[in-house]
């Protein structure tokens, strides 16, 4: 039994408190609001964000971010990726030496070009940081319904540490020291999403959305090991396994912001209607720009950028992909009699 | 221009005339079958199995295996996969020297544990076998939407070959050297599909499905590579894409039969439901017998096994799934700090 504190209580926080204190943990939750605290204390229910998930009795609330920290075994930081780094400032002052950071939001910063991770890591030096990723509905794990997701640390008594605490058996934890990985899969998904959701809006079918989920994390994977992550990451759990998950649902944001600009919608027609933030247009800036400074080729994204940005027509942008030169699909060139 | 023997008048086989006089090349259509004929040559539309594809003028079909054959520069088999050996060694007699064979079906012969290339390679040593995969199911091929595939050969030439023969505006093809990766992907990914059918039965999420479809990936690698084939080609369009179209799609029979069995039906209940092959059925014993012979585990595959064939309750499959020894993600043990 350990004793954690959850820095965060949207719904993939809340649905990690359920999950967390049914395995017979401790969990302090902290919010930065008010209101949110008084809800989660009177009804212990995530009313707005996640309803009809009902959290334990022993489960405690607080705004007092010092009360969420100290002592504890692991911290876990879902706030959403906009504010990692003005939270991980505040934490600065209050975390302990040595104490464990698990991060479950993704994002890259756009100024920064920096993972989460890495910005936690700079907030908050004394921290060891670890990350949570892969194919995780808050409202299905919230279920209980049969999850598999990866924990990546850089010291693997870290990762196995909080694969201990994160498992049972609706709730499978993989181990991996590829924290970069990870969260270049996590990030550059999104951007895959509004693709396919793009060609979903355009009428197009399995086929094409099949083979954009495939080349796209086949181009992700393309950036990230020359950035550092491992090939398998991408073809693991936070990279297509997410990515399936996500041009599966019709939750996600991304997807639907891309049904729309298929559908004839400009990029800011599309993200009104979807009324939240569309992670997936700022991490295709991001990704641009990491292409032109590793020196990779990433077409599905860069005609991305041409419709967000530059007002291209998205069937022309599918045509211009399929006309690409003609190539070969694995890098082994050996292979050949 | 090419001229192509197309030997099977399926709904494939039908798309893909379609497709290829489309691209200007001269096709004639082969079936054993005088009533597929003769419906063809009346209508020019494969009524029962691609309704709506009306061919060009232009096309002719014949039962005479050697007019289809003699004096073309590449055939296409395009018969079901329990009749691949039979159609291969009625080729044997007809084919010339060097000539180009591209076989499109997918499977492995239960007793002999063979590829259909490897098939077609012993039964007709005179041919130069190869291969197109891919997510493309036959109806969105045979309306235009855009469709990303691969064709595997052994020389690249070959491979370049068939990537110019068959490649358009709405049809994209990657050339590979991994014929075996892309038949063994192919071939096992149905076993997935219908896990994956089984957790939707089981009433299980999309976390559910994607982390099966991402892991069962992971496992057929584990295997494949053991066999010779490219981890790459398992996480490209033949393997992981064609997985996702099948997991996605009530076209699927391997997903429908699955989810069946996931509400409670046995196996055989399941087959006489569906009312047609059960690929994924037959695939999961293969795989038994090649991961005993290659030794290595597959852990979703081996429970797929004993619930289609030892009676296995599908809840305590996953189950044992969800509960196995901790593991971790990737390969590389030298990345841990």
């Amino acid at each position: 039994m350990a004793e954690i504190g959850m820095i965060g209580a949207g719904s993939w926080g809340t649905a990690l408190t359920w999950l967390l204190t049914n395995n017979g943990h401790n969990v302090t939750v902290w919010s930065a609001l008010d209101a949110e605290i008084e809800m989660l204390k009177k009804d212990r229910e995530q009313k707005s964000k996640l309803p009809g998930v009902i959290l334990s009795e022993d489960t405690r609330f607080t705004t007092d971010l010092k009360a969420a920290v100290e002592g504890k075994d692991l911290l876990v930081l879902a706030v959403p990726s906009p504010f990692t780094r003005s939270t991980a400032a505040r934490l600065k002052d209050v975390v302990e030496d040595g104490q464990i950071i698990v991060n479950v939001a993704k994002g890259i910063e756009e100024n920064t070009l920096m993972t989460l991770s890495q910005i936690i890591e700079e907030e908050v030096p004394q921290a060891e940081v670890a990350v949570l990723s892969g194919p995780s509905h808050a409202e299905e794990v919230g279920k209980g319904l049969p999850t598999v997701i990866v924990a990546g640390a850089k010291h693997k008594e870290t990762a196995e540490y909080i694969q201990n605490i994160f498992m049972n058996e609706v709730f499978r934890v993989y181990a991996s020291p590829d924290v970069l990985g990870i969260e270049i899969g996590a990030a550059l998904k999104n951007v895959v999403a509004l693709a396919a959701g793009i060609a979903d809006g355009l009428g197009y079918g399995d086929n094409t959305k099949a083979a954009l989920i495939t080349r796209g994390i086949t181009e992700i994977a393309r950036l990230g090991i020359k950035m550092g992550g491992h090939f398998e990451t991408f073809c693991g759990l936070s990279g297509i396994g997410d990515l399936i998950v996500t041009c599966a649902s019709m939750h996600s944001r991304n997807r639907r912001a891309g049904i729309l600009i298929g559908k004839g919608y400009t990029m800011e027609e599309a993200m009104d209607e979807v009324k939240m933030v569309v992670e997936g247009v700022y991490s295709a800036k991001a990704a641009m720009t990491l292409a032109e400074k590793y020196e990779v080729q990433l077409p599905i994204i860069e005609q991305v950028n041409e419709v967000l940005f530059h007002g291209k027509a998205a069937a022309q942008a599918v045509n211009d992909l399929m006309l690409r030169d003609k190539k070969i699909e694995i890098s082994d060139d050996t292979m050949w009699s």
